[in-house]
């Protein structure tokens, strides 16, 4: 045994037998669906069904949002050169940083502190939330997670926490991201909507995950994406094309409808 | 409208309306799978149940194969260095490149070469599995998706495959991979059974995809191990420590039985 | 000693003694130039002043080619969205591939198999161009290393070719490069001047390194470039900006002299 | 003119004629060095030959330090996988973070703040360096740039700093860095002399480079000697190999002498 000898919790590996946190693998594929093995890889236990279909919500949400964020003209840029595959997706990862997804992260660590707040001071959530977002103002720091550059009522936040749908998980954290909501429309005097990063944020905390994964789940939904615009600069475009960020239109079907 | 301008057939984004692939994503989001979105975003068709059980089949089984694969000791020797989680996902999906994962592409190419030799000579798809054989042995070129360092009787490639199981495809790839095999075993006398890339190979090219998407299969399943370890890593592991490559023992639960 | 026991001949470290290929690092220091620290660490051995001289040259000529080139917009791309300078130059670095800087290494290959050929047929390296021109030709392949989309004549080729200056090395190579030119204008009825990616082949073919290096002083190079933009980015561009990839104009000093 | 029109002055590009920083980049080509083309670069100004030199010396010093740091582990683990030159060299510069080669930056931004500080407090720069030593040990934060796991001498940093020698800038950080590891030893009772870290850390500040651009002296430096570990691993090792972090020994030449 070497001096450098070290454990693993994750996945045992034998001859002919390989099992993901102490389940075959084997026996996990055709069972589960592909969001709650991710579920499992991270969180070392398998998630009922109503946890496994929001985690699906979460990564649909994010698969795309056009051509515009720079993970996707930094993955077309690089394709453009003739690069491998996993190049062209390894720069698109590189630009998911604190700009590009970053909100997700910064949003659970305000909830998370909202919450510690009202438990630590013991007032109300709304008390807490209200406390932070003054703090914010007066520090000029902006609260992650609300408003949209494009979109003014999110539809991708508003399906995560349809009270009425199934998917809502009703948690305390959906609760502490409508508080905040509440804090900043009476102190700004502006209204600005919780968007699918602080959604999906609010998610992630009644999840239990720790911020440090927050970024993990845009990421993966993203590279799916990725694959989808790299495959096209390469099929549709000339290489080494000059590609232009914004001054691009969409040919692609419309109007399709989900039964 | 700038002369750069340009066509895409992926998303439309207009206020508080996304759509991908001309559907709406918020009514994607709780109705369909992440695995039915990934295969959206790239083929452009929603996929029905079955399909969309497969590719959550082929997903999970690559989630994770333990820590000696270069791509997993790429991204944990980067997030040891204290480098935001998407730099070190960025350095393990570098490190799936020719000879880690791209069995995959390699496969789809040999079986997709059987079949077009079986309809343009005219014969049956035993008889061109054998002359790829035949020209392979001859040239001296290893194929790929047959045998594996460890497993004899790979349990991933067998439950893909397993004919009773509702998983199975049963599609003209699935065949030519089984007379690749006997080819391969009849010319070497030697039984390499087909591994889960080669699998997932004969799986890709029943679907239709492309051999150029056939690494985001394993690069998107990757990524969710890819980030247990990159967690375990941060929270387990001193920084900068020297990473052995092998000598190291997994100690998670064991014996878990999926339900 | 463990199993995986391996040897290295790049630079031993002992306490307070660190050696590059032999030569204690701190003496190097102060003596050599960068350029000739870099050939030391790639062959081996010290370079004389004179190969010193032409690494330099080469290492400055590509240092930066303006911000359209797909390595620079995905460096900037990166860097807009708040990243750390590794991930910037990485994605950069990833965007140096087959189309942008390639040239260098398929630059090398077509000039030592020029050489091989003319040795191995025993004929003119004149007649070898011509056939490797001939045979490029029929097999519709283009040639790398010659023409340019700007410049009709390149300054930074003219340079490091110029037989009355103290640079040119006037090895085997450089004579095929001028071969292969001569050729493909008898072939073509158009002259395409070798170009910078073209003369830095024939050097590094001179110089005796192998084509799997070539890139690495494109890349080198360009880093330094790249680096600029990135500080540029940062300190004078707002993040998350869309970057026209044609459309920007120089407004730094002009018509400065090197004395 | 397009609305997202943008503004560089780094390198202007017209037909024949490019010039980096307004410098004809063919004149300087055989005229400066490389590393005086990354300072012009980076500063907008050339930079006279003994800083030239000085530049030489601190990216000779950083060239390579053995295979055992992170940046070229990851290096050679991608290279292993059959991946391109410039997707191995992507995955090494990812390891270069906050824990391996950041202590640059933070040696550069705890000698500027004693800098100001002895300027706003006016007090001896040997008080500012004591205070800042006295904070850094109440809140626990250890002070980068001194001490080393294997050096307890490091030859690097004596030679840029060798009062005797003709690199030395003698300017004022190397004093403030002479303060620190004094202050520090006056604290601890225990002597840690400055690294090759803090060494350049002391250089950058009197050359008056922003901490930005730290990491991008070491960057620069350790890709050469990437590249030479990323060829010895392609040319003398096994491919798929497990690479053992430490248990490897130097094969090479020794004990030559710089003339």
């Amino acid at each position: 045994m070497d001096e450098l000898h070290w454990k693993t919790a994750i996945t045992s590996v034998e001859p002919n037998r390989i099992a993901l946190r102490g389940y075959p693998i084997d026996r996990l594929m055709g069972t589960i669906s592909f969001s709650q093995g991710i579920y499992l890889a991270l969180k070392g236990e398998l998630p009922d069904e109503k946890i496994g279909r929001m985690i699906d919500a979460i990564l649909v949400s994010s698969i795309d949002h056009g051509a515009t964020p720079p993970s996707i003209l930094a993955a077309r840029t690089v394709a453009s050169t003739g690069a491998p595959l996993s190049s062209a997706i390894a720069a698109g990862v590189l630009a998911i940083s604190r700009l590009h997804g970053g909100a997700i992260e910064e949003g659970m660590e305000q909830m998370l502190s909202v919450a510690r707040r009202a438990d630590a001071e013991k007032i109300s959530e709304a008390e807490a939330a209200a406390r932070v977002v003054a703090e914010a103002k007066a520090t000029k720091k902006r609260l992650s997670g609300f408003g949209h550059r494009i979109h003014t009522d999110d539809p991708r936040s508003k399906r995560l926490f349809d009270p009425s749908g199934e998917l809502c998980l009703a948690g305390r954290h959906l609760n502490i991201a409508a508080a905040l909501e509440e804090a900043l429309a009476a102190s700004s005097g502006k209204r600005l909507p919780l968007n699918v990063d602080g959604a999906i944020a609010a998610v992630l905390c009644d999840l239990g995950f720790p911020t440090s994964v927050a970024n993990a789940f845009f990421i993966l939904s993203r590279v799916a994406g990725m694959v989808a615009h790299i495959e096209e600069e390469r099929h549709r475009e000339k290489p080494m094309r000059r590609i232009h960020p914004s001054d691009h239109e969409y040919d692609g079907p419309t109007g399709r409808e989900v039964k």
